[in-house]
């Protein structure tokens, strides 16, 4: 057992895991577009089509030879003759001349001759034969040619691309109703602990349920992953050094709720070290909560011991486990996680070096929000229910200050 | 049909439609607690059961009467008798008396007479029956009393609440296994127009097909609605008319984009606005993109009519149809959408009175993020696809800077 591990930071904890963790190759699932919101492109999607397949109008207005518009002005407009109305879902039988213009409606086809759109509000109809222009136009005013949004062989989505509405809207633009996406990682989850008991069951005396499992589960759905859930192991090593094998061999990745007591999660420790190469990573953070949290790769596969206090694993799970389900869907540049500002309520004292997360309210106050930091005491679970995120102090900061903007982290 | 109707601006329109839509009243049904995760609560959940269910050490380290231990420290460490160790898991069979402290791990059940525990950093054990304590310890310190957290009969999550991971572990620490939830409002979802087919099918020229009603049926399903679609109505006033009556009779809310000219739009609301009282509130919202929405209510139902441009679409989506689910589903206190802060590259004129959303880049830049505005032509879709968000210009704004921080909504 590594037992020169000390504490790491979050940053220096993150960097020495996606280091051993190396790139990863998930495969591939076809399923329809329709459910492929949050899911992550395995491969590029390529447009087969243009995109408009066909030159359009952008308004309301007469379709015109932009040529015939110059010079016009409210003191002296200028006349073309009306020829006709383009229609709408079909193409235009006319061909326009010179001196011509036909009405045209938005995302009507231009007909042949047709390079710009006067729109209604810069013209107006004399009689079913005579308009007069007040604006001239430029050649593409007001139209949007054939292929200018996508030509055939244009990477429309590229691959490690997590889809988002409008990246659904795309993939329908272009008739593409089936998207080839990456596969869920399976996440195996286990407890252990000689005290702990499934949700499910009514604990006899001196027992709890086992609470982390289903939060984890959550989290890893939410995140785009899966799961599976294995017995709670008593603190036994061989029982838990059995299930702890299975689970890896059975999964993508793995995650131990140990036993709460400094001895089983050394014994976890050691246990996840043996499962391959390099083991075990981190041994501790230096962040409150979470401390207590084990990061390891073995022979490829992320096996994480959470803490298990519910705080202490909701902000590993936040920091840790959230980002790890991208990595593993390969997804290519995340959207980043915006913090919300708010103002702090009391003074609060930091311990420099040590990064930090506490559990606030908050508070609309006018147009911004406030800040009330919950106290809380170890595993009391319902505290966390009224916590609406969690506010950041930087390892670097001796504290913050009443009055003061924060970051928080919205969960 | 309200001709009187001028743009509202985006508070105006909502304060408008929530006002005429008022408290909702929706359906609940059961569902298992694992299932649970982004549903709303549609009762509160009461606490059958004290929490922890006994009292218990929230460290490794000894238990012991915290009166024994007064005046102990470095120089003048105290000695306790261990008197044996408290099982995991179990009821302890020993009492503890004065002068006498018991071993016990993280989460073990205190004995009778214990009412503090010593950390084990905090004491020594010379022998197997001699402890030395060098710390003192308050009644209380590093235990948790039984129904500490959460006694029978506290409403620990309220009715109204959306269900985060950190709900899901609260419910199982209950043994909560189903909880009553909001049943997922329906969104009727039709388009309109001539020229308009369904994205499966392959358009003849001059036809498109129908994206928004993907992409919004995304965003519903999301925002924790269900949907379904009706077939696409060319621009015929009657069978506009049976379908737009059909979905809202058939749906809990209605969203229908229209075909894209001036007076499709204006027979929608007409047509909208026949459905029932008190009909079309907004025809028009001062915005860009997304201008020409309609919002309306009708004997008790919303009923929107989207913009057909697909990135003015995902703006309304964003602004009124994501919070609209939300209302529907009566979450109370929605979290709050934080706003990332990211540093625009460009100067960005704006027309004051308008409220701007424009799609950026979004580029790190060693801590911070660069703003990289997107020029966009209407009804390109890809051009989406590239954007990480919306910079937000506010409606008293004559633009922004470049180099000055801007907000942007990550979608």
């Amino acid at each position: 057992m590594p037992e020169f591990l000390k504490l790491k930071s979050v940053n220096e904890a993150r960097a020495v895991f996606y280091q051993a963790l190396g790139e990863v190759h998930p495969g591939a699932e076809w399923i329809p577009s329709l459910s492929a919101l949050g899911r992550v492109t395995a491969e590029s999607v390529v447009a087969q089509e243009y995109l408009p397949a066909f030159s359009r109008s952008a308004m309301d207005g007469y379709a015109v030879q932009a040529a015939d518009t110059f010079g016009a002005s409210e003191s002296l407009p200028l006349r073309l003759k009306i020829v006709g109305e383009l229609p709408m879902g079909a193409e235009p039988a006319l061909v326009l001349h010179p001196g011509e213009a036909a009405l045209i409606h938005t995302g009507g086809m231009l007909a042949q001759g047709v390079d710009a759109v006067v729109a209604l509000e810069n013209c107006r109809a004399l009689s079913s034969l005579v308009l007069e222009v007040f604006t001239p136009v430029t050649s593409g005013e007001n139209v949007i040619f054939k292929g200018e949004d996508v030509k055939p062989g244009k990477v429309v989505i590229p691959a490690g691309k997590r889809i988002r509405s409008a990246e659904v809207g795309g993939l329908f633009s272009l008739g593409v109703t089936q998207v080839s996406v990456v596969q869920k990682p399976l996440f195996g989850i286990l407890s252990s602990g000689d005290e702990v008991v499934p949700p499910t069951a009514i604990p006899s005396i001196g027992q709890v349920r086992d609470i982390n499992s289903e939060s984890l589960a959550a989290v890893v759905e939410a995140a785009g992953g899966r799961y599976q859930f294995y017995p709670i192991v008593p603190d036994n090593r061989e029982q838990l050094r059995q299930s702890i094998r299975l689970a890896y061999q059975q999964s993508d990745a793995v995650l131990i709720t140990a036993g709460s007591s400094v001895s089983s999660r050394d014994i976890t420790a050691e246990l996840i070290h043996e499962l391959g190469q390099p083991g075990v990573l981190v041994h501790g953070i230096n962040i409150r909560p979470g401390k207590p949290t084990i990061l390891a790769v073995c022979n490829g596969k992320p096996v994480i011991g959470m803490p298990g206090n519910p705080m202490s694993a909701l902000v590993i799970a936040e920091l840790f486990l959230k980002p790890l389900v991208a990595w593993m869907l390969g997804e290519i540049n995340p959207a980043p996680r915006p913090m919300l500002q708010a103002r702090l309520t009391v003074n609060l004292p930091s311990q420099v070096g040590k990064e930090e997360w506490l559990p606030v309210r908050l508070v609309p106050r006018g147009a911004e929000w406030l800040a009330e930091p919950i106290f809380f005491k170890s595993n009391l679970i319902f505290q966390l229910a009224d916590a609406a995120g969690l506010l950041h102090i930087e390892p670097d900061a001796t504290g913050k200050m009443a009055g003061e903007m924060v970051d928080v982290l919205i969960f």
